[in-house]
């Protein structure tokens, strides 16, 4: 009972798909995403060897938050590298880039790794005034980040290393034991289904990106991406709705939905309607309100 | 797996617990109920012969809701009690007194049926400022009323025939099928728990009420109450909370507290904030008010 069932993310050749059709994961394929794919360590090292970067640092490969188990530690970027793509150290490493203002700004491939840009090419997936960030990832073999969603659809471009990635529809935030917007599974090339029994009703999808691969993450799909060995990619993140539903203040690209988060606030408004009513008669109103809810649910 | 596993209602004699300390179901031994045992269905004809009485009445022994299986009908007392009393009856016949004018008064048995007042003893289970109204009960063999929860304490002083009750607590709100306030379960000695099978979560307690037994009903438990042949009670409510925390225009002692009544409303604007998300995002944040909503629960 350890192996998730899961569906195979479709490949898709980009010329056979309209991108604004696109609702659930896929791996596009057919498109060149140009030098990077010759990218070595030595290059990167050698390209940006005095560069700063502050990245996540770990004695354990999966990356978790609560508690959290890394910490975030500044190198240089060839003594970064150095560690990273040593599978023998001791620790684990993975770079997520930020903006220089990493607290009021996006992070920008092509700003914050000038260096780097002219080796990329970007697929036409969306509109040029949709683009909200880009973000270069370097990961140290065997690193499970945490999995997440995002609000905003984002492609993942593959550039060096493997990645094993889980997907899961939004629906499944039902499935996920999630607490505070971040599920409470983990490992899941082996996770323990008696222990989360919900994981049963997920609808899991699987795949393993080479290089040249682009995946199609979804807006508020779960992923759980894992570097099967050294890795490097970079994601682009798009806002394919109305841009006044997102938070202005959102450098990730993951923060609720403006609607969602007012809808979260009011709840507690909702719920303080109930003050001073005895416990198990507050219980029972709780109830009464998740079953309107789950009277409204459609997936 | 017809036969719900059940906790079998204790039976307390009177002067043996107080009475503010009763939180869970009970049937209360030891009080004379007074000379309402000696009744019998003559006896009732011919006190409240030409009394007028508005009654359910059905082809059906199990009276539901979704949809209405049944219809209201005025009949002279006498002429109720003869159909009632008769089994080989095709129709089946459920007496709950009302006020003469039943819109606006609570039933009070005193009041409504002097005729019959001076029988029957009231076991002293709360404070006189905290009655809020008495109901006769007068029943066809086999008749099963819909599952229902009260918002008030109250017994059911049973003097005539056998009752079989099933009762539930509070939280089994989530696990008995509630739409619009009403479980959709039905027939409980031979519920189906493939088709409702969250029964099995339930914790259904169970009782046989004999002439003279009082059964205390906590406010919020479901009870579903068979006639298991001709059947004449009576039962009290009152109000265990604050007073201002009733809806001032429930007559039955069943409409929402005023604070859940803001609640559920409330949660309409909740949901309000919604508006305007494409379905599938919008299903997702019902989900995370569902999972906040959960984290919640106490019981």
């Amino acid at each position: 009972m350890n192996q998730l069932p899961c569906t195979a993310v479709p490949r898709l050749k980009i010329d056979d798909f309209d991108p604004k059709e696109l609702s659930s994961p896929a791996i596009i394929e057919g498109f060149d995403i140009g030098k990077c794919l010759q990218w070595t360590p030595d290059y990167l090292r050698n390209t940006m060897g005095d560069k700063h970067v502050t990245v996540h640092k770990s004695d354990h490969p999966v990356l978790k938050f609560q508690p959290r188990n890394f910490t975030y530690e500044t190198f240089q970027f060839d003594e970064f590298l150095t560690h990273a793509f040593d599978e023998n150290c001791k620790s684990f490493f993975y770079l997520r880039s930020l903006a220089k203002a990493a607290r009021d700004d996006v992070a920008n491939f092509a700003v914050d790794y000038p260096e780097l840009k002219a080796d990329v090419e970007f697929p036409p997936l969306f509109e040029e005034d949709q683009f909200f960030s880009s973000v270069f990832r370097v990961s140290s073999a065997d690193v499970e980040l945490w999995t997440h969603f995002d609000t905003m659809d984002n492609y993942l471009l593959h550039i060096y290393g493997q990645k094993r990635v889980f997907l899961f529809p939004p629906k499944d935030v039902s499935n996920l034991y999630v607490i505070d917007d971040k599920p409470r599974v983990f490992e899941l090339d082996n996770v323990s289904v008696e222990s989360f029994p919900n994981l049963k009703n997920c609808s899991a999808w699987k795949c393993v990106l080479a290089p040249g691969d682009i995946l199609f993450i979804p807006a508020f799909w779960f992923h759980n991406v894992k570097a099967l060995n050294f890795s490097v990619s970079v994601n682009v993140f798009w806002k394919s709705l109305p841009s006044e539903l997102y938070d202005a203040k959102d450098v990730y690209g993951n923060s609720a939905l403006l609607p969602g988060q007012r809808a979260l606030q009011s709840l507690d408004s909702t719920l303080n309607k109930l003050k001073g009513l005895p416990a198990p008669i507050k219980d029972f109103y709780i109830r009464c309100l998740i079953l309107k809810l789950e009277a409204l649910i459609t997936q």
